[in-house]
């Protein structure tokens, strides 16, 4: 797995004249986005956490684009009028920890290019294509044993029959850092000789020197050709009027054909996910007790506990199940036997809590409210208190009906109380801004396939650490299910106990990657535009939401179906189905609700013509209504 | 999701003359396979579960083809010399259930063209693509909404102006059973007039009647246009000869950017996976409740079901986790609080379910045997009968040995007395021979991830019927990991209590198909002869098995770890990865081993490779040890 990549990007680009005097080659636009920018759009999808981008010509453009992907940091080449793209990625690779692509900035190509570079066996791969008549091709000479032995632009010197099918470089390779730190020394130790050495030139030196020492082994960079890529460079005007003309299209074209059809998913979960958390899933097989998917998950770890109030505080522990299993999970692992539960029940998800307590037979009350009011906090703090209650457990957010619980208040006080809380966030952990050591929650679970907008099958229990440390004694209910076994195996072994689900896994740290660049606040308040959207129609139809909008989490609404004659759910899911909506009925059992949830990779647009659908549905039942 | 496909196969190939007098056209070999077997292959890979192909001429070689790839069934079109292809159409069309692919037989194509079609979100698609100039073009109009008008082969009536980009029939589409229906309807009312009527005027007639009647719907066949795919029809030699030395590589090229980096899984599961299956993964996002997930669902249970004895006897349930999930539900569920179980520890695994009985504290005895000798049976069956025990559990195949336990001894014993038996069969199923009904089992737990060959992700439950009616009332002990409830959840309303791994489910829906295809024999067969190649690797480096051959389930070997001084499983471990091969260190207390499992989509060429590299190992390991 390619974690970084670094973007050759401080030339002058002088051949495009007047077009690059005030702006880097990266920042033209084809298809009517900086080709720079849908570089590192592809290389976000393909999985890439960091990408190391060296500047020189107009850096500040850079520096703006670091500003929109956090993603992105800046190296510049002070040097950029004196020397060529070796030195700047020179710069560069003190920063690669394992591998990484690196590509030049004036690229288009197909996203394919990093989909082989990245399932290539070997660790040093440099992409090439066939002939593309571009008039500035770059020839790569290859070593039977498939390494790279040097790169030309004079044709003859590698090519010199005219029969042999050529070979061009693309300008993107997958380099592990040993090559990296090699192609550095190479020219730290020429480098002042050659000021203006392309990288290839390196990369080709270092790969001919590791074919001398051990001609059998994988080091060295290998080349990998695909005759027919989709790909172009952009040096001159007639390159960008042909790309813009025909690679683009055709790019366009061989891109589309890996499209997942979209199905906007207004069910409360599993949600939307975009297509490359969806390709996230499709990797080389791994043995999950490799050391490398230990720190995969770790990372994962690392990367959930800062969304939950930093990984300070926060341990967060996986399992292999729903977010229901991760309910199981904390209580049946966090109340000691001499502990005392209240459980508070204001809709399925907190009977649901409750009826695991009753299964485990923990000594525990339960404080039921209404699904549609706010929690009277008052009565409920005494109750808490005058009880002498050890845990509070509560839903965040009420998945049945949108109603959020005002769990910051409550955790605050419990922990003034010395009462530990126990938090079911399934749906809203990854749009509410929770910070477990500000607002006062010990344990919260939660799962991959809501607001993380990953897939189903990973639960999460995140733990303040001090309330985990807590449990270690406490007695063991369930096997697969236990917080604290689950917790001190992977801390010791970079292992879980089972066999977790791995595909699974590397979706969700696709998802994460993807939820860090959009950002928890950006991802809610794009929830929230679509929720606006939807609480109009449902007015504008004359429909009711279960939930006074203030109490309403705006990522769940629970809509109260109408009592027109006409009216059918199954009709209504159903001609919304067609259209690729799925809405979803209520789960209540003293209201008839149906729901729309307004989670997942989802667009204000897609919303609106929804509502729309939604608005024509409901006219048609309004006028058969009144013709009864 | 598209469940079967419909290749129409019965013409003359008449154009070809000599070469298809007595072959029909889809057996021309191009690349060495015949080009409608790489048909079935993608159409397999894309996840078809039946392929109805109607015959004709030289129908021979179809029925052929169908005893080795069991989900293929022919139609003969008897009248194949006097009717065209919409009469051969005509007769499969009772046979589609909802929708199919519908290809002739004579193309190559790029498995790209499957997936855009599968994804397409019209339920009519028909393929197409810009210009190829093979001399024999269809050419395509299509209506402003995108619907198919009219197909011909003059040129001029459909693109009058040069400069217009053309649009050509490809010869593949997803029809829905109603369109099917619908042109079937239109050839038996106009078939007498038209006998060779082809296919592509029927569906443009449809699609024409469905555009004049509802404009705005999505009824009608639409045209999906992909510029630049990779397809050919053969129809003459000149066709042949292009497909053969330029279609064919490019396909080749163009599918192979879809390959996932092969590794080599020796570790006891997760086992290594195809490619389809991982693809499988990528599909799109789908609600878990709606109903036409319930019956993916229940089509798993029924196939694994199958692979456990049939479905008249057994039930299979899914939960959402790894095969210790599946231990755990078996024996919190299984067991009611007057039960009195035995559990038989020769290895790990069943040291395991010791361990969950306790936590569940279970009246239950261990009766303890050698990992590495044969279970002593008469001893075991005087403690079943002296003990007094109603259940027995046991594990079919310890994964930490390899050792095969006698289950099926034991188990028609149990039944004979009345004890129920409940076994982790987490690494025996879809290898070893199972029928739960012969074999005396009346619970048995695998998982997704072992030699069905699928993803991590999902456990299951195999029940007897009439062994799980029992459970109806046992003490639910956890609540995510209940039996009954599981089962009887889903009984009733075709869902999953909880949120179930959606991409794993559709990934293992995928590897049961290709387990079908393989069949559960020839998959053990293949096991069997990797086996072979490893053990006879193993003595001619002069190691030992931990367990006696006769004791083995060729499926897991331990292998003793030789006392030489410059043995290392990691470097040993390290060498075999970088070469792509995943090797794993044993889990015994009292045995220093290592491990190779031969389960999943490995070949015995590779196992070739890999002990051709253990040997290369353990031969320095040895001259070093002489050294010293």
């Amino acid at each position: 797995m390619v974690k970084q990549a670094v973007i050759l990007a401080a030339g002058l680009g002088s051949r495009l004249k007047k077009r690059t005097e005030f702006l880097p080659k990266g920042f033209l636009e084809v298809g009517g986005v900086p080709i720079v920018e849908q570089s590192v759009q592809k290389l976000l999808a393909a999985g890439v956490e960091e990408i190391l981008i060296g500047t020189g010509h107009c850096a500040e453009y850079y520096e703006k684009l670091a500003q929109k992907y956090p993603c992105i940091r800046t190296v510049k080449n002070e040097a950029y009028a004196e020397t060529g793209s070796m030195a700047t990625l020179a710069l560069c690779v003190p920063w690669v920890k394992e591998s990484a692509f690196v590509l030049e900035s004036d690229l288009i190509y197909e996203a394919a290019a990093l989909w082989v570079l990245g399932n290539a066996p070997q660790e040093s791969v440099m992409l090439a294509s066939g002939a593309t008549a571009s008039g500035d091709e770059v020839y790569v000479q290859t070593a039977p044993s498939g390494r790279l032995v040097q790169c030309s632009k004079v044709k003859t010197q590698i090519f010199p029959s005219e029969e042999e099918p050529v070979t061009e470089l693309v300008g993107i390779s997958k380099l592990s850092a040993e090559t990296l730190s090699d192609m550095a020394s190479f020219w730290e130790t020429g480098g002042a000789l050659m000021p203006k050495m392309d990288y290839e030139y390196a990369m080709a030196a270092v790969s001919r020197e590791a074919g001398k020492n051990v001609p059998d082994s994988r080091n060295g960079v290998f080349v990998c050709r695909v005759e027919h890529l989709a790909w172009r460079e952009i040096d001159d005007e007639n390159h960008l009027r042909m790309a813009e003309e025909k690679i683009y299209p055709l790019i366009a074209e061989r891109d589309a054909l890996r499209n997942v059809r979209r199905e906007v998913l207004l069910n409360p979960g599993p949600a939307t996910t975009t297509d490359s958390v969806k390709y996230a899933q499709v990797c080389p097989d791994i043995c999950p007790r490799e050391a490398e998917f230990g720190e995969v998950m770790k990372n994962i770890c690392t990367r959930l506990s800062a969304f939950a109030g930093g990984s300070e505080y926060v341990e967060t522990v996986l399992f292999g199940g729903s977010g229901t299993a991760a309910d199981e999970v904390m209580l049946s692992s966090c109340i000691p036997d001499d502990g005392r539960l209240l459980v508070v029940d204001n809709g399925a998800y907190g009977a649901r809590m409750a009826k695991i307590a009753s299964v485990y037979k923990l000594n525990f009350d339960v404080f039921r409210s209404s699904g549609s009011e706010a929690l009277d906090v008052k009565t409920l703090k005494n109750k808490i208190l005058s009880g002498g209650y050890t845990h509070l457990a509560m839903v965040y957010h009420e998945t049945t009906t949108g109603l959020l619980n005002p769990v910051p208040e409550l955790g605050r006080f419990c922990r003034e109380h010395g009462v530990t809380t126990v938090v079911d966030a399934v749906s809203a952990f990854a749009a509410i801004d929770i910070d477990m050591e500000r607002d006062g929650i010990d344990f919260m679970a939660s799962t991959s396939n809501k607001n993380i907008q990953g897939m189903a099958g990973v639960a999460f229990v995140f733990c303040r650490r001090e309330a985990l440390e807590k449990t270690k004694d406490y007695p063991m209910r369930s096997y697969y299910l236990n917080l604290w076994d689950q917790y001190a195996h992977f801390k010791k072994t970079g292992q879980t106990r089972f066999t977790p689900p791995v595909q699974t896994l590397y979706a969700l740290r696709q998802a994460i990657l993807e939820a860090e660049t959009e950002t928890v606040q950006a991802r809610y308040a794009r929830y929230c535009a679509c929720w606006e959207i939807l609480a109009e129609a449902v007015k504008r139809i004359g429909l009711q939401m279960l939930v006074p909008e203030e109490l309403q989490s705006k990522l769940i609404t629970a809509v109260l179906e109408p009592d027109w004659p006409a009216y059918d759910f199954n009709t209504f899911h159903d001609l919304a189905r067609e259209a690729g909506f799925t809405v979803y009925p209520g789960k209540l059992s003293d209201a008839n609700t149906f729901r729309v949830a307004n989670i997942g990779d989802i667009r204000p647009a897609e919303m609106e013509a929804f509502c729309e659908l939604m608005e024509y549905y409901f006219a048609g039942v309004r006028k058969a209504g009144n013709r009864t």
